[in-house]
């Protein structure tokens, strides 16, 4: 078999065969396959797609190129995975929430990059926090704690490992067997049965539009029916930043603020949704209770205290989150409504003022980030404030205010924050 | 400007700008882009193409990324550049013939590569000849012999070296544009004025139908023109071999031969055509004329001659050709019309002989070889040698006698030599 015969077999429409995507990648992972050679074939399937046959067995050899968790010992694990967006920290409120209900959440997860941020970079804004459990740990806390959250190690989905850190820079990120593959041999890898996926649609997401979305969640669905994992796919907005924090330990604190006072704004909603959908599937209990217990877990604290209790138990110190020393307001100079909050520029221009990596081997400036003053379709004074800028940086990049938010004259009734759920 | 924004635009079929094109060259020559990002870009432009304004600007920066060799001392210069076929030696017979007639013929060849055969390899097979001229040497040898054949020089069209380089590896050799952008900015940068295009179309070609082969040779015309280059193309079959011989020594024969003895077949009829439209190009003459001036130079031998002072001139040594150590001859089990010769199952058994490179690292057997016994429409008897193999191997490979040629029940009417020729 010859890699040349098989990027050029795909540059011309045809479908790989199971022995060809097997010899792909296990020649990769090797190094018999160079760099150069597979990002040419990544740029092919990115522009001429795969069967969801191609995509099934991609994912296939993508998994066994590395180790499994076995989570078999446990009878009601759940797994979340967001597509990534932009103030996404609803890992951080749904563990604790399906965790307080008796589920167990066992996620491995990874770091920012680009203007995404990562789990794991938001819990190591935490001073003290642990990211780099043993499998013994992780169980641990599992049993212990019910929920454990910890950096994919690096013998899971090798393969993926490396076309994942290819793809970034090669400008092949937006294909969707590639993303399915990607999230699935992981998260097929880290154990779980049951998976709860939150497809993020819009400018701010690596899908822009829904027809894509619908294509990538039967996709996933499908790959986990042939893993005997049941996968729910829930597909929501991504135009506007979820909640009103975006960086790292603002985003810590946004998280526990939303369990302490139970504030109702999209990310809430979001949360309890994606929530109940764990529940439902990890109690086996119909979506209607499992709401009801969701929303109860969220007022009784029982939620709040999970997520303590998750967090001091990974030996974080909630009361040391670092904090900026320079702060910036950003004020209307009209009136009217906050018609829109443009989730791409918000994420740059946190990523400018230090809350992400702009390439692999910069560091993040935790306490960095931006708070939105306001909720979509507030009403606006002059002079308001709307943004609050955190950082460390001697001087703020220049901003042009009218790409990050829009006041309009009347209010916005467009704003849909779930568009669909998909299920088997 | 960023490699990956301009890779993600043509991925999405969008034309990139003079300044990206010039960004791309400049900084994968300087090593800024990597080989894994430019061969995602090349494989996006092999599948989503590029317009004829973008394949004139990539030209014009390949070109300018190397040096360019002054040959406006002659008035008279004419270059002949093939897209690579099987048997392909014209350049040894059509060389000597144009320069018998006045024209200076000053070309840069290069190696074989897969199942191309290379000018520069063949030339080798001659013991002592030296295909490394220094300019200097390059030009005395023009004014004196009025043809010199030197090896490219690594300082000629520097980014063209690399990006061929990393195209052969990466199944993105079958790209209009990028053939179009390396052959012309060699050849511009080579200084000819006038130049005549042998646009191989066919199984062993590059370009497989007539209509690539016509868009090919339309940009090409007007990448010339926008260069004050006048370019006439000649699109030629190759499905069946040129010629009877295919190797590297056997094809300096059949050379040799067909300048001495004036032999009549498909390589002779081609030559013909060739050279009479760079002695038309070359001399300003009508093309009748050129060709009655080009068939006096082969019967005159005055070709022959100046082919063996061309040879000597470079330090050739004719009466040493290497000889393999074995011959096979191959037999027909059925009488009939030959009817067809495979020029890539051919092209695939003379390299596995020991023909051609099957990696950049490897060496040729100069002596390795095929020659073909019978002609297209030859009656063929039962027990009749077909073809007659060469090698130093200790072991043929196993063959499929019927992938080789076919041998039919009525001659074939259907061969067409050339299909069409293209002038502005």
């Amino acid at each position: 078999m010859n890699i040349i015969d098989i990027i050029v077999k795909k540059k011309n429409k045809e479908a790989l065969t199971e022995e060809e995507i097997k010899y792909v990648i296990n020649s990769f992972v090797s190094g018999e396959i160079k760099d150069y050679q597979m990002s040419s074939l990544l740029m092919a399937i990115t522009i001429n797609g795969m069967t969801d046959e191609e995509t099934i067995f991609l994912t296939k050899y993508m998994l066994d190129s590395g180790s499994k968790l076995d989570l078999s010992m446990f009878s009601n694990v759940v797994d979340k995975h967001s597509t990534g967006g932009v103030g996404d920290k609803t890992t951080l409120i749904i563990s604790p929430i399906v965790a307080s209900l008796g589920c167990k959440v066992a996620k491995m997860s990874g770091r920012g990059l680009g203007i995404t941020g990562g789990t794991i970079d938001k819990l190591e804004s935490i001073p003290g926090f642990n990211v780099n459990l043993t499998k013994e740990e992780f169980i641990n806390e599992l049993k212990s704690v019910g929920m454990a959250i910890t950096s994919q190690t690096d013998t899971i989905a090798i393969a993926d490992k490396k076309i994942y850190a290819l793809r970034d820079v090669t400008g092949t990120t937006e294909s969707i067997p590639l993303i399915a593959s990607s999230i699935m041999s992981k998260k097929i890898a880290s154990g779980s049965k049951n998976l709860v996926l939150d497809i993020k649609v819009g400018e701010g997401a690596l899908i822009k539009n829904i027809e894509d979305a619908r294509h990538l969640a039967n996709l996933m669905i499908k790959i986990g029916k042939s893993n005997n994992m049941k996968v729910i796919c829930i597909l929501s907005n991504m135009n506007i930043p979820l909640g009103n924090n975006i960086g790292n330990s603002v985003e810590v604190l946004e998280a526990i603020n939303i369990l302490y006072y139970g504030i109702n704004n999209n990310l809430t909603s979001l949360c309890i949704e994606l929530a109940s959908h764990m529940v439902s599937l990890g109690l086996n209990i119909s979506y209607e209770e499992a709401r009801t217990k969701v929303i109860n877990a969220i007022t009784s604290k029982e939620a709040y205290n999970k997520l303590l209790e998750f967090i001091s138990y990974q030996k974080g110190d909630i009361n040391r989150l670092p904090k900026s020393s320079k702060i910036y307001e950003i004020k209307s100079d009209r009136e009217g409504y906050l018609t829109n909050l443009s989730s791409l520029e918000l994420a740059k221009l946190s990523g400018l003022l230090g809350a992400s990596r702009q390439s692999k081997e910069e560091t993040i400036d935790y306490s960095a980030g931006i708070i939105i003053n306001k909720n979509i379709n507030d009403k606006i004074n002059i002079g308001d404030t709307i943004l609050t800028l955190y950082t460390n940086k001697e001087s703020i990049p220049n901003i042009n205010i009218n790409k990050l938010f829009t006041i309009g004259g009347t209010p916005n009734n467009h704003y849909t924050l779930i568009y669909e759920i998909i299920k088997d």
